[in-house]
């Protein structure tokens, strides 16, 4: 009589990547592996189902345990819970033999649990878009911003990136102040520098080569305001997009509620000088600067699995799961 | 023996609708018709190119002039000079017994003569999208933005409208001021207003509406902003705009060019507030306010035929036309 292995699969769908995690109902982590896109607004459903059964797969094979041993799947995605992506990724998971449940929750509480295990706080999040919530009793019970790079997302890497872009061209269109900003963009799209004052060569090359690609791929130039010191343009960048994540963090901010403050994505997560003045500015006693919500989403798993998530079994977690990236 | 009129066609093609003008060489305006977008960039070459002919078609109409008395087709297009779309509108006029040479202008410059016979000064467009030129002998010597709705437009109508629906949202979602402006908006979306302040109904109801349509189109919020008054948020959209024209109007600016200043597209053509604020702030002695380019692409066809427009010419050409409109 062979014994049967019952754990459960936590999984973290993200705009850059995917991160599964195979979690042991004890509260270790068993197996890590990560696939690309789980995106299904950036990727479409069938790519981010993809990428979803992807990890899964390589978390289970880390593991060496069998699809046929899971119990319990919890995915967290953006814009939880479209019927098109669950049935694909329902399909997908089928056809490994993961017969088990499908859970759907939420990316920004996934965050919120990769940085405690407490029940009561605030998780502020700004990777491409960028948005915040708070938690009561383990529960996302507000949310501010998330609205998208067109009408929201303000603070985040496509607000910053289009920013840097905006004020090197305004630099090169003489509308703008000159910036350490410029050469760093025109070299990492390999466009030449002006060669005099009235050369409109270089704006023309950025722009026809921003406008032939999807317009949130401007939060990859977000990074460049990190790599400047001294500079007037970065600086009002940098000043405006923390103010910006304030006021986000704000708005579900509620007296009875203290903290502490998770602070994640590609932008705050990496913590550096951003996630510092949101920190301070914040007051809270205890923040948290984590990288992604593989943690968290494991964390959310025992819960629904049924299993209380006290400090030690949060220490196992994350200590078990650092032991596997 | 019949005699054979030899006339002018002059065309201003535009985003919203496309005008277009049967100059008599003498300099007098004889007919004058309307159609739909002529931006290729807009909705496509073909229907560009329709609209071209309509318009033109229209014009002979109404001048009662064959298409065979038509020497030259001077037209004013955004982004002049894509081969796809002169192709398209040659054949087009061709197939109308039209068989003129077809010269293509800047929509800019054609705004420029809109306003004035002068062969030096600047024009300041803010339409959907917003830029500057200056202008010397009568050519197009510098420009400043155009840059579109992603990357540049500053202070165009897009920029304005996007912040309407950003202040607007930033408001429904605690993160921002109350504004006069939300319910402005939530009435002309037809979203109900909040029932109490948790209630993201009408947030998830902005937000749908308008990832549905194309960026471009929050443009059509740009009015909003002129609809309130005493408003906080409006008014710093107002001098946000103001200053952003401003700076793109300095960039082309020249200390041996002292003006007149021509002020045109939907936004500022229409005079007004923003107009009135850009017009102090340029310092210049004369500024006009024009509606669109269809008075200054019929002065750059006179000029393309080779006839000196002055300031009689320049008059008798506006008088024929508002005649005529």
């Amino acid at each position: 009589m062979t014994e049967r292995f019952t754990g459960l699969v936590a999984v973290d769908a993200g705009g850059t990547s995917t991160r599964a995690v195979v979690v042991h109902p004890s509260g270790r982590c068993l197996g890590y592996a990560v696939a690309g896109s789980g995106n299904p607004t950036a990727v479409g459903p069938e790519t981010a189902a993809a990428s979803v059964a992807e990890s899964v797969m390589g978390a289970l094979r880390r593991a060496e345990v069998p699809s046929t041993g899971i119990r319990l799947v919890v995915l967290a995605m953006a814009g939880t819970g479209s019927t098109s992506v669950a049935a694909e990724i329902r399909r997908r998971l089928a056809g490994m033999d993961l017969d088990a449940p499908l859970v759907f929750e939420s990316d920004l509480l996934a965050t919120y649990f990769s940085g405690t295990h407490l029940p009561d706080g605030y998780a502020v999040i700004a990777g491409t878009g960028a948005g915040a919530i708070r938690v009561e009793d383990g529960r996302q019970v507000a949310v501010a911003d998330g609205l998208g790079w067109l009408l929201g997302d303000e603070g985040s890497g496509f607000w910053i990136g289009q920013r840097v872009v905006r004020a090197a061209l305004a630099d090169l269109d003489g509308r703008g102040p000159s910036t350490a900003l410029t050469p760093l963009l025109l070299a990492r799209l390999g466009v030449p520098t002006p060669r005099d004052a009235g050369d409109r060569e270089p704006i023309i090359a950025v722009v026809r080569t921003l406008y032939g690609r999807a317009p949130v791929r401007l939060a990859d130039y977000a990074g460049l305001v990190f790599e400047v010191t001294g500079d007037g343009a970065a600086a009002r960048i940098l000043d405006d997009a923390a103010a910006a994540l304030a006021r986000t963090l704000s708005a579900v901010r509620t007296p009875t509620v203290s903290g502490p403050v998770v602070l994640g994505g590609g932008i705050l997560g990496r913590g550096g000088q951003l996630a510092d003045r949101l920190a301070a500015e914040s007051g809270a006693e205890e923040v948290h600067a984590v990288a992604d919500g593989a943690l968290g989403v494991s964390v959310l798993t025992l819960r629904h699995a049924g299993t209380d998530v006290d400090a030690a079994m949060f220490q196992r977690l994350a200590t078990s799961l650092t032991a596997l990236r």
